[in-house]
């Protein structure tokens, strides 16, 4: 069943980049856009291409009242024919949330390592581990078929531990598989990654998921980012993580860059030889919607300053 | 001769990144650093660790003030011990010039493509071919040892003429050698170029090379500067240019990056094993130079801006 559902959303063969700017993109966001410009933002992306989305997070309202319309804003992208639906969860409360509201993909969180987990969600990696548990066997009661996808945070290095050692990605990794989730990702959560370290782990995950395909978050804090996602591609992984104009930031770097620039990533896969089914220009005309409403916001990225080369031509 | 010439300057089996800011990050410049403040950039670089150096272009001063001084500026470099000075050339005064001023390797540009080729220099192909022997004949014709390095532009792509034949490339390559150049590079002048091209252009450079080191000369246009590089590093190439803080535009795209960004690029290839012989931390110190000097300039790069990872211990 598992394999169907997750081919169902991620089509054998296809490469998706999914957008997780309004999700990682505002989670440190003081200004953010209402819920129609919301659904602005994801209507047009989904007329360019996009067909994945980062709904928000299911987390107290009271501290991140940038995700009290979650609900409405999965509706809304289960209202567009073909898209999928996605959310954050990182504990029990937030699980059922997602479940009532009918997402069809979770994003269970889970860090590399006891630091991390700890400093993100108050918890040790054991009861994150449970509370993963707790997921699959609520989407194991209902019906409903939700995909139960867990990222793996400081994937790659920690900004509180330092060295992640890959071993303990993968065994963490094997341990999610054994709970019974769907799929398993890996997070460069703070942008330490370098593409010789990406396709290494990539190459693990690779023997691990068997037919499975993985996410792969990475983030461009240092700039590498797009050579991160190229190595992660050679190494055979085919979800990536990404963001209109790169927005979000890491906590841990004031100033930073965030989330991988959507369209610039679109841009290199095209030259790749991989259809991303996305029109990159018209993409690029969406980051209107973040200047609009949210006018301090750096926007990032070389293809919506410079334009699609002369010679452009979108794989088919 | 010409082999131990270029292993003098780059010596065999290091990877070696070559600031150009300097050169192609003041080419537009309308405000540009004075020289003695060009003179404290360069040794603060040197001391960070970087050894190659592009001094600026002979070309005319009434219409490139920013280059008047690239004599002092070369002798500057010189006087640094280990240091190599480069200069741009596109004619046969230039050239004349940069001989007398005893540069140790002269760049000649030559571009893929006709209409560029003319647009750039005012001449054909040819006549910039013809420039090219002349520029050997009076190397051959002093004691001096000067590196004669041609620079292909427009070898992923031409902001003009559009889609660029690799054996187009790879024909003006094998040209420019005939006529008795040391090496030859590619330059990706207006970021058209994916990973993929990257590799396979400098996998088919290393087979015509043979021993000879090229140079990679990379922009970050549409954010693919690394990535770009992380290929070419893959495929064997050793000579990379870049320029501190990205220093540099691109005339065809306002607005637009220009150079990959030094940090970031030796950043990445510590990642990947190499040992750059650079003190990166103290490289992000020397962007106070360009803020101090070109107040207006935008500073790229993600290390300058997060910092170094907690984990990070460069090669040795």
């Amino acid at each position: 069943m598992s394999i169907e559902l997750i081919e169902h959303h991620y089509p054998k063969g296809r490469v998706v980049v999914r957008e997780v700017g309004l999700r990682d993109g505002l989670q440190m966001a003081q200004v953010f856009p209402t819920t129609e410009q919301k659904k602005r933002w994801i209507s047009l992306e989904y007329s360019a291409g996009v067909r994945h989305f980062e709904a928000g997070s299911f987390l107290p309202v009271s501290r991140f009242p940038q995700f009290a319309d979650v609900g409405e804003i999965v509706r809304h992208i289960q209202s567009l024919p073909g898209a999928t639906a996605i959310a954050l969860v990182v504990n029990e409360c937030g699980i059922s949330e997602a479940f009532a509201a009918g997402v069809d993909e979770l994003t269970l969180v889970l860090s590399a390592t006891e630091e991390h987990n700890q400093a993100n969600t108050r918890r040790s990696r054991e009861a994150s581990l449970e509370a993963i548990g707790h997921a699959v066997k609520q989407r194991d009661q209902t019906s409903r078929q939700t995909l139960l996808n867990v990222i793996i945070s400081m994937s790659f290095g920690c900004s509180i531990a330092g060295t992640v050692d890959s071993d303990e990605v993968l065994r963490l990794a094997r341990e999610c598989l054994k709970l019974g989730v769907d799929t398993v990702g890996i997070a460069d959560t703070v942008g330490y990654a370098g593409p010789t370290q990406v396709k290494a782990l990539c190459q693990q995950m690779a023997a691990l998921m068997g037919e499975r395909p993985y996410t792969v978050h990475l983030h461009n804090t240092r700039g590498t980012g797009l050579a991160n996602a190229a190595a992660a591609l050679e190494a055979g992984a085919r979800i990536f993580d990404a963001s209109l104009a790169g927005l979000g930031g890491c906590p841990f770097a004031p100033g930073a860059t965030g989330n991988v620039v959507i369209e610039d990533l679109l841009f290199m896969f095209e030259t790749m030889g991989i259809s991303t089914g996305v029109d990159i220009a018209r993409l690029v005309e969406v980051r209107r919607v973040i200047s609009e409403t949210m006018p301090d916001q750096p926007l990032h990225g070389g293809v919506a300053q410079a334009g699609l080369p002369k010679n452009f031509r979108p794989q088919v």
